[in-house]
């Protein structure tokens, strides 16, 4: 038997015993609306092009207009049937991408079907997805039990009142749907509701947030009720991760300008590269798991920002510095294994040469899975090479799925599930540890990295 | 059957497939004079060691003498039969680099020598290759026609008269040989000769390129003769590819300052980076494609500089930074599909990060082959890594051989055509589409992309 | 046959015929105390754990208390059989680590260890190991000759007299124990000890070294007593390396300044970078070979600083930029084949970009090994990727392990000859070259490349 039948057997092998856990989401964008009203889903396109920038951005890049993909059309005016026959036009342009992968697993494995897209399927596929909308088999809390989705976090404003999060508690699922704080809009002086949200925040707790302790004790509140209502973990974009301690006589001459509208776009960055500290320090004390997603540039094209708005596929990664960027945040708070930073980079360049060294040695820091255009079978390839040797298996964070696409979530968990067991496949094969710990392995990086890194329980 | 035998077989079959296919070589260095007039080539030495850089440099890297190689050396005092020993001597420090491989490719392939280079053999592998040269069957044209090359694009100077062109032309040939405008000299107030070349710019079109108005006349004069010649694209050496769109007034304050020798470096340098832009918006006017290599630091050894000259070996790439380089170009022109821009960058860490997101996204954008340092099997290989599951393979501008080596051209399609097989199959093998995919993706990168990017036609 | 199992048996080929080499050890950090007094080792925590920041940087990652594996504990009061089970208990948090792969090749091939380390087998595995350590079988001279390790360089300090090297020689072991010139604390003011060692270093040699010339003379003279003790290289830790050629005045300035403690942190470094300069010219007149270890920042957790002390393991690269850190210093010497000036990095993504191409043309300049976090198999593999077709295989310089851990020293040599068997075995699968290159080359990487890169001698 040559050496790569035996892999390939090994890779099965792990496969099976990882391929039927039930999924542990926890980070994505799912509307909550969708799982406490479960009203069916409107149509083909609505479901599957309309909100997935991975896939319209691909077409866009290759001549087709947005507004054929229903993007910038009114809900009303959208020909849900035109839209889908242009994927299916535009089906081989997605050729090698994970998005198409994602769709062929949909189509297959989530709908029955049987036949490739083409532009002469595609009316057949739509009709059989249409049909399969209608029908109760395919409303949202269904599709969490038949999906087999244990845990399903969404993201979600600090201040938001998580109603939908309180509706689905109350109907016994077996599914937990929980919320994840995010304070971009009450942290960030460059949010252009930063001012506005913060007074609000202040109204919905009863503090005054135009005093630093007020602001803090506001956000210590809203944190607080998250995790009343199921959260583990905050979450936080940064475009150019970066932080510094400020005194507080500094952070509140900061915290002024950015609420009367006066503060400097450096100003601004200064403050929230402080209050990141600040969130890792409340980490400290209430437990929340800490998500930094560092080092996208939004919306870089400013015709399709202004047409279309934000979340159009024109969000860039640029380089990061995360020793330097990290330096101040992981001196304050990142000797204590209690803490949970899970790290989140766009840039592979800093993977070998310093997130892997780095969740190496600070008890606080782990590594989140790849992400966005580094979530595919080559992505997550380069991302075990780069960091397993450094980092080892037990400072990383499982995976996260991330997606606001619900179709999409078992095949991405499945790609996962394949890959880590071709990843662990080749590390046996290689000599590097037996078998049996390559099953161990797959457990841990299927289910046990994510209930450990994000505190799921048991 | 085990799963590396059928994937070597699948390989074979896409090679087998695509191994055949007509030469396009949409950009390259290779001299009009040579097929214009059709001359014999020197001498083996001349032919295959002085003029390539990728040889001699790696040579000189190991303390073997430029002038031994005959660089730095008046033609009438070269000794090649000696030179062509240096190499054979030398020939074990090539060992995994691709000049070795073009090279075995050469020798066996076009000149069909049998004998492994060696001390021992140089003298009669010498002697079978002058003897070749100086027959008929290896005159420039005839190789042309022997390499089944039916396009092949140069690279000339914006002032270049194009008298090659044009004879080639009249001459009936299969092949094509077609220009592309190159006008680094009178748009790079960098260039020593900047002053020079556009008052001559200004004589040849009747233009006053002393205003700003002139200036641009004459450089679409320029374009409109290239296009005319068959030019279907410009390209732009960058060194750290940056872009920035400056009002008219701003701009002529800038061009009188590069004419009359007083301009600052930085302030060329934003001349320049803001004249960029203009020749993509003339791109966008006259449909000639827009090819952009950027990032690499010229004549770094001021030594070899100063005693050899330019194009020594020494230019190294340095890092890029594309998301926001491209910023203000893009944000002008990358909306239009009809524009093609195609990039170039030899800082592989920016593929994932930077490039592959960026041509997913914006209409105007494909990106170039690996290049230089990385049009190799294992350069080739990081590209489709890094590349495919962000940007698709209808985004990919197919090959460059970028040569100015004549005899390696079919040396260098042939390993782009054994690499991207190779790379098929493993995806074929992974899962990742049929191979009914591979074969037509495998058409794609040989001839669809390259006809389609550059505008060549079908 | 397929392919794959041919792939292996070349691998398993060019293994075999590479396996049996003498060890050199070009640089490292062991002791020299060790072979000069041939103490026995005390025990296995002191002699495995304590040492070794590769190790306890991940327990202490995952929430393992720093004084549980010893550090920060006087060695009086040290629990060596409860650190070895502190060891035991996290050892499957070292799953995919090279450390471990070093540990279990040592357990294995060094103490006959067959059992796998456990909880249950620590106290065991412990016992077996102290009985060998207190064994004459286990003297460090004896594991010298048992390991075949026929060079091993140490690093030390530009003021140590070199007593133990001494000593050594005078015994007439067959290994050679020669000493490294690492002038860090004499030539860097960031240096806490500067302005002390350097007048220590005056009154070493006679000179006055508060005057340039005196400076000068005395280093020049510190690196003729190594030279003279068995020397052939320098080493030098650069955080960030830079280079910039100043006059003499100014670098009298700056030294007045570092002397007398007034110098400002941007001057220390520039004096550093100019010295940089100095030793490599030294290095043109003594033939010294120059090692550049850059990029690496030290001590990033000024907690664990502050409590343990330096080399804890919170040492983390980042990014680095060869092309501009090297020009003053390559346009100075580079051109001087006589001289070899070894680059080693922690940023990988330098590799393809700069390094490669510069050590494909400076005559001076050779690649290091990969170092640190990237001595592993994934590690080595990227290294030959990204490295081979742009530098090819002369202009590297073998292996170095690094490494304080005398133990690991056959096992970290085992794994570049099993790396380098299975990269050439793979580009011989590839059609890259014919098997009986790969032998050379694998014979050049293990014995020839070290030997010529550090001018050891035949």
């Amino acid at each position: 038997m040559s050496q790569s039948t035996k892999q390939s057997e090994i890779v099965q092998t792990l496969y099976n015993a990882v391929k039927d856990h039930a999924i542990l989401s926890p980070h994505g964008h799912t509307d909550p609306n969708w799982f406490s009203l479960d009203r069916p889903f409107s149509d083909p396109a609505e479901l599957l092009v309309i909100p997935d920038h991975y896939v319209f951005r691909m077409l866009y890049s290759q001549g087709v207009a947005m507004e054929d993909l229903g993007i910038g059309v009114a809900a009303e005016l959208r020909k849900p049937r035109e839209i889908f026959r242009h994927l299916a036009k535009s089906w081989p342009l997605l050729l090698g991408t994970p998005s198409r992968m994602w769709l062929e697993y949909t189509f297959q494995n989530v709908f029955g079907i049987t036949q490739n897209l083409s532009i002469e399927t595609s009316d057949a596929i739509y009709d059989q997805i249409a049909a399969a909308l209608a029908s109760e088999a395919y409303r949202p809390r269904t599709l969490l039990r038949k999906f087999d989705i244990a845990v399903l976090a969404t993201t979600d404003g600090a201040l938001d009142p998580l109603h939908q999060h309180k509706a689905f508690a109350a109907l016994g699922e077996q599914a937990r749907l929980i919320p994840t704080f995010r304070p971009d809009t009450v942290l960030n002086p460059a949010s252009p509701d930063f001012a506005a949200h913060v007074v609000q925040m202040g109204a919905l707790t009863g503090e005054n947030t135009a005093l630093l302790a007020g602001y803090r004790a506001a956000l210590a509140s809203r944190r607080a009720y998250f995790k009343a209502h199921g959260a583990t973990a905050t979450d936080h974009d940064v475009p150019d991760f970066a932080t510094e301690l400020l005194a507080d006589s500094a952070v509140q001459s900061l915290l002024d300008r950015a609420l009367n509208g006066t503060i400097s776009p450096q100003d601004a960055i200064r403050f929230y590269n402080h209050m990141l500290i600040e969130m890792a320090q409340m980490s400290v004390e209430d437990g929340l798991v800490m998500q930094i997603h560092a080092g996208n540039r939004r919306s870089t094209n400013a015709q399709v920002l202004a047409r279309f708005g934000r979340d159009m596929g024109a969000d860039i990664p640029h380089a990061a510095d995360w020793v330097h960027g990290a330096n101040a945040l992981l001196n304050r708070v990142g000797n204590n294994p209690a803490l949970h930073i899970i790290a989140f980079t766009l840039d592979e360049s800093v993977y070998a040469r310093e997130l892997a060294p780095m969740a190496g040695h600070w008890p606080a820091l782990r590594l989140g899975p790849p992400w966005w255009f580094h979530d595919s079978p080559l992505g997550i390839r380069r991302y075990f090479d780069s960091v397993v040797e450094s980092a080892g298996y037990f400072n990383l964070a499982g995976f996260n799925d991330d997606t606001r696409a619900l179709m999409s979530i078992p095949a991405r968990h499945d790609m996962w599930r394949r890959a880590i067991s071709t990843h662990l496949a080749e590390q046996v094969s290689a000599g590097k540890f037996a078998a049996s710990d390559a099953h161990d392995l797959a457990q841990w990086l299927v289910v046990g990295a994510v209930r450990s890194a994000y505190k799921l329980g048991a």
